[in-house]
């Protein structure tokens, strides 16, 4: 990574946001699929969107995560006086993770796209200042959170603190986790599914996630497993959710019985994803979820995942 | 600790309940006062209270926490057939804490209590099965919780992820943790302090309280004493409890100050605490505290403390 490179590519990883009980509080960077974005120094003023890297996203670089996100990294640079060797950047983004889902594709091109154009500055802005840039895009299209963002960037479990100011600590991983999603061939906005959440919650069900969220972040440092799969108890978001995904509770039902230690809905949905000890009994779980998608004729992939450990990872052209 | 004594003394730490944002969820052993229960052979069935300890404590065995937690320990025995040397057990209680306050002085006689029939029952129950023993007891007297009875079994600062089933998990303390207590000369019931929490929370209001709890459970494992004092902000019963407090406003802004890094309610109140990182510090919160006590003329103790790691000590005399 050096300022003196003419282009610099960053790839992100998914995630799942909402970790469990964590909504908005935990999320977790998922290994395999990535975006990619590659930024260069352009003649165009601003932020300019080669290739928004699918059809359906939006070409106009004040609507797209990567460049929204990208913008912001400019405009750090600029206050700063950082010199430019062109009046803009320009981005090519190549769209590894689906564009919905529940998978934190938007997050995972912001941080892609941020960090590649900090690289292209000559990396000057710290993991605070970059979570703040993608805040900014995140909150554009999706809403005002970082668990999604953070892991993207910094990989790893990670817990958010606090948005004001940027507070996020990254966990240590429970040693043997495997993760199985499960991605129902279903759309489901994240509006809807953020407004079938209830706007008030009773005490009991407060202590409860709190206890839990904190039950998970006790799991990870004592590398406790089956805590970690006890506290996976969310009885907040998913009761609310769940029965705007037809099919979850039935893939739950079948991942438990398979041996899996929890399971819940991935970020907003419709995707769900399962905690398993160990990689024999990951595949049965998989197996499992798809046979429940299955049997009530609902199109369904899964597939097996790690906690990605890099985060976004930058390097020059 | 052996089943051949016939009589078994055991001590309990006070500690702060519902620390912090972590309301029945987050509790800490503090050193210092501790509760005495003497537990001997006696030939009346059941549990006999010798002495309650105190003259306002209740003389009947069914309304002590010690005598009732210590019954659960003999009930327990005598289902798995342990046999008595006398018809029942007799208890001599000495009361360190002070009655009320926010102390924990209820869950440290039923600490103490369970444990020390517990060793003259010949040590036959692990800590899982005295919480529950004492949670019975806590439960009859102050609210079915067991963030106060676990860090007076355990000590330290311990995270209750369930009541049922009990699923306690006990904390590493941060390095350099300081503890000032304040106890004002007021009066606040557990029923009436309870009664001041709203009984449903705003959903944001959910989700900072899940944060802190965990960034302090993150900051406990982390040894970062800075982080688990920004983590000490409680947006749901600090605000509803501090008008039943005159002075803890005050008190708690002359804390901060004078160079604590958080301070809140202690268990149901009027009692409040300080997190300092050094003694030095700790004497000039102590001082603040006080002075801003004085200068609304409400009396009041403070003292320095620090987490207590022993939990209930138990020797046969």
């Amino acid at each position: 990574m050096t300022a003196d490179a003419t282009r610099q590519h960053a790839t992100a990883p998914g995630g799942i946001g909402n970790l469990g009980p964590g909504l908005d509080v935990l999320g977790c960077a998922v290994s395999g699929l990535r975006d990619e974005v590659t930024a260069q120094w352009f003649d165009a003023p601003r932020i300019t969107l080669l290739d928004p890297g699918h059809p359906e996203l939006p070409s106009t670089s004040s609507r797209h995560t990567a460049a929204i996100a990208a913008a912001a990294v400019l405009a750090h640079a600029k206050r700063r006086g950082v010199g430019l060797r062109a009046a803009g950047i320009a981005l090519t983004v190549r769209k590894g993770l689906p564009l919905s889902g529940g998978q934190g594709g938007s997050a995972a091109s912001a941080a892609a796209g941020a960090s590649a154009a900090n690289a292209l500055l000559g990396a000057g802005l710290d993991a605070s200042a970059l979570l703040a840039c993608c805040l900014d895009a995140e909150a554009k299209v999706s809403g005002r959170h970082l668990d999604n963002i953070a892991s993207a960037l910094l990989g790893g479990i990670v817990l958010v603190r606090s948005l004001d100011p940027i507070d996020v600590v990254r966990l240590p991983t429970p040693s043997g986790l495997q993760l199985v999603l499960a991605h129902p061939e279903q759309r489901l906005s994240t509006a809807r599914s953020r407004r079938a959440l209830p706007t008030t919650v009773a005490r009991d069900v407060m202590t409860h996630q709190m206890a839990q969220v904190a039950a998970m972040v006790a799991a990870c440092y004592g590398d406790d497993l089956p805590l970690f799969g006890r506290a996976l108890d969310d009885r907040y978001a998913e009761p609310a959710r769940a029965p705007l995904i037809p099919g979850f509770v039935e893939a739950k039902r079948a991942a438990l019985e398979a041996g899996a230690l929890g399971t819940s809905v991935s970020g907003a949905g419709p995707s769900s994803f399962a905690i398993v000890a160990d990689v024999e009994t990951a595949r049965h779980v998989a197996l499992a979820m798809q046979a429940a998608y299955d049997g009530l004729g609902i199109a369904c992939s899964t597939r097996l995942a790690t906690v990605d450990q890099d985060g976004t990872i930058v390097r020059a052209l």
